[in-house]
C-alpha cells in the first residue's frame, strides 16, 4: 500500500467504483436464495448492474462464462442447487459467497465448506456466520438465531483474520462496523442504520452488490468489498432520513442506491483502515 | 373461561403477545409459499421474531428443533417440498398449517389432510379454503377462485367448528371479520380493510404471524391467533391512513406494524367472544 | 378491420379491457420465475385478476382447465418446472409465454421453442429475446446482458413480423415503443417510462397482465396485447409523477394501475396502428 489511504481516497474509490458499475454494467449471474430474489435484483438493477438470476445446471456452461461475476448465496439451500452452485463457481472468476446460516446444520455448513474450496474472491457474512465458517462447526450456537446474527461483528474478526488467511479469501463481517480483511489487513467500513437488520436480505442485496463492484475491480476484492458495504449503508443513511419504519425504509434504501451522486458519496462513505 | 374477557381484556393481551415477541424474537421456521417468503419474512421481522427460510430436508433434523415454532404454507406446493413439510411439522410444537387454495387439486387436498392429521396448533385459511378442508373435497367449487376466497368467513363457520372438533386444531377463517374457533369457543377479530385482499400473501404473512404469536404463548393458540389476526388488521388500519393503493398500503402496514404501541393496541384492537 | 382504429378508438377499447378484467377477475395460472412472482401477482390484483403460482405438474391436470388463462415465464427456468409448463400450456387456452433471456443458453433457447409450438396466444419479450428466438440461436449475443435487453425494439420488428408469421402467435416487442403484430398488422403502443426498466420483473408483470387481458378477449389477441402494455405503461407514466428512483416507482406503478379511471386512460393511452 504505497499511497496513503485516507478518508478522501476511499470516497474517491468509492465513487469511482459505483461509476464504473453504472458505465459498465457488469452482468452478474446470482445463484440466490428464494426470500432475497427480489431485492438482490432491484439493488443490482439501481446500482447500475445487469443482474440474472439463472440458476439451472444445464444453463451453466453456456450462460456462466459471459457473466462477468457470480454471487452464490445458500439461504435457502436444496440438494438440487449445490451442483449448479459448484458448476458456476467453478466456471466465472471472480465470484463471491454468501453463507447465510451456516450453522444451522451440517449439511449446510459441509456445502459452504465446499464452495470456499472454489475459491471466491470474497465471502461476505454476518458474525456468527463467519464464526462458524472458521470453526466449521454448527456446535457453539446456543443463542442460534438463524439467518440473524447473534453475535457484534467485533466478535468475528480474529476468526475472519483467521479465514482469510487459510483460505486466502476477502472475509466481510457485516454488522454496526462492517470489517473487511485478507487475512493482513482489516479495514472498517461504518455507514448504516440499524433498521436495516429489519428488512430481511439486506445482507444479501449487500453480497450482491459486492459481486458488481468485484466485477468492475477484481484485482482488488479488498477494496471492491469495502466500497460496496460503505456505499449500501449509506443508502441506508440516506433511506433512513425518509423512513417511518423498515418497509419504507428498503424503498428509499433502493432509491437512495440509484441517485447517489459523487459529493453525497466522497463526503459521506466512511471507511477507515484498521490495522 | 374464569375472567371475563372483554375488549379491554383482548386489548392488553395482544399487547402483551406483541411485547413478548418483540422481547423475546422467536425463531420461526418457514416452509413457505415462492410468492410470500419477502413479505412473511418481513412481516415477521417488523413484528419482532426472527424468520428462517429453510425448507431442505436434510436440514430438518438439524435445525428444526432449534426453532420456537414453524409456519407451513402449502402455496407452491410441490413433490420435493411436502416430505419436509411432514419432517418440519413432526419435528416442532408448534406449529401452523396455511391450506392456499386447499380445494386446487386433488394432490393438494391430500397433502393438506396429511399435514392436518400431524396436529397443527392452528389452521388459517380463508372461508373457501376451510370449507374445502372440512368437506375434504375439491368437488364444491364451480365458484372456485385459487387463492382467493368466493365465500365470506361466516359462511365457514359451522364448517369451521366441526373441523376443530375433528381434529383437535384451532381453525381460524379470515375475511372481513376473521372467526376463531377451537370447536367449542369462536372469537371474532374485525381489525383490518378490504384493500389487504388485494396485496397478494397477507395471508400468508398473518399465518406467519400468528405462528410467532403461537410461539410466546403455546398453551393458548386461540388467544395467540385471534391477537395475531387483530394486531395485524390493526396495521393494516393504519398503513390505510397513508396508502393510495395496494403498493403503498402494504408498505405502510408493515411500517405500522413495527411502530404499534400499547396505547395504539389496547384502544383498537376488536376482539369479541361470539359464543 | 371496418371501422377505424383511432387514438379514441384505442382508449376505449382499453377501457373496457380493464374494465371486464376488474368485472370478471379473470383466474390467471403464472408458472412464472421466482424474482418475479411478488410483482406478478400483486400487479394481477390491482389490475382486478386473480393470480394463481402453481407449478407443479400433478396439480395441473385438475387445476389448469378451470384458469381462464395461462402465463409461462421461463426466467429461472429449470429441468422440473419445464413439464408442467408444456402441460398447462397444453392444457389451457389461451396462454402467454414470456421467454426471458431466450439467448442464454440452449437450454433454455429449446425450452422456449418447445413452448412456441405450443400455440401461445402471445409471445412478449424485449428486442434481444424476440431477435434470438426468431433466429432460433444463441449465438449472436457479443453483446448478450441476460435479462437486458442490448437492442431496441424497432430492431426487432422484423424479426417480429417473421416469428408471428411463422408461428400464427402475436408477437409482442417491448421497449421505448411497444410493437405489437400478428406478421399482417403492427401496432405500436408508447406509453411507459425509461426507469422501469431499473425495476426487476416489470415484463413479466407485463405479460402477466396481457394474459389477464386475453383471459377477457380471447378472440382478438392483438388488441388484447397492445391495451395490455399501454395500460401498463400509463401506470408507469402517473407512478413516475411520484417517484424518487425505482422502488418507489414500483409502489407507483402498481398504486396506479389499481386505480386507473377512464378518463385517464381514454385520454392518455398512446396506441396507433403502424402499418
Amino acid at each position: 500500500m504505497d499511497e496513503e489511504r485516507t478518508a478522501a481516497w476511499w470516497g474517491r474509490r468509492a465513487w469511482a467504483l459505483l461509476s464504473a458499475v453504472r458505465v459498465r454494467a457488469p452482468l452478474v449471474q446470482c445463484i440466490t436464495n428464494l426470500v432475497s430474489m427480489d431485492i438482490v435484483a432491484n439493488a443490482l438493477l439501481a446500482a447500475g448492474a445487469s443482474p440474472a438470476m439463472i440458476h439451472c445446471l444445464r444453463e451453466v456452461p453456456d450462460f456462466t462464462p459471459r457473466c462477468d461475476a457470480v454471487c452464490i448465496n445458500v439461504g435457502t439451500l436444496s440438494e438440487d442447487w449445490l451442483p449448479s452452485m459448484h458448476a458456476a463457481a467453478s466456471a466465472c472468476r471472480p465470484w463471491v459467497l454468501d453463507p447465510v446460516a451456516a450453522a444451522a446444520s451440517e449439511f449446510r455448513m459441509e456445502a459452504c465448506l465446499s464452495l470456499l474450496a472454489l475459491r471466491p474472491a470474497v465471502v461476505r457474512g454476518n458474525a456468527s456466520e463467519i464464526l462458524a465458517l472458521a470453526s466449521r462447526s454448527i456446535a457453539a450456537s446456543s443463542t442460534f438465531k438463524g439467518a440473524d446474527s447473534s453475535h457484534d461483528s467485533g466478535d468475528a474478526l480474529e476468526a475472519a483474520k483467521s479465514l482469510a488467511q487459510s483460505t486466502g479469501t476477502v472475509i466481510a463481517v457485516s454488522g454496526a462496523v462492517d470489517y473487511i480483511t485478507d487475512g493482513n489487513q482489516v479495514v472498517g467500513a461504518s455507514n448504516g442504520v440499524a433498521m436495516m437488520q429489519k428488512i430481511t436480505a439486506t445482507g444479501c442485496a449487500v453480497t450482491a452488490l459486492i459481486t458488481a463492484f468485484v466485477a468492475v475491480e477484481p484485482s482488488d476484492a479488498l477494496v471492491a468489498a469495502a466500497c460496496a458495504l460503505a456505499i449500501f449503508g449509506l443508502a441506508g443513511e440516506i433511506g433512513m432520513e425518509s423512513a417511518k419504519g423498515p418497509a419504507s425504509l428498503r424503498m428509499h434504501l433502493v432509491d437512495a442506491l440509484y441517485c447517489l451522486d459523487e459529493q453525497t458519496v466522497t463526503s459521506r462513505v466512511k471507511i477507515t483502515l484498521q490495522s
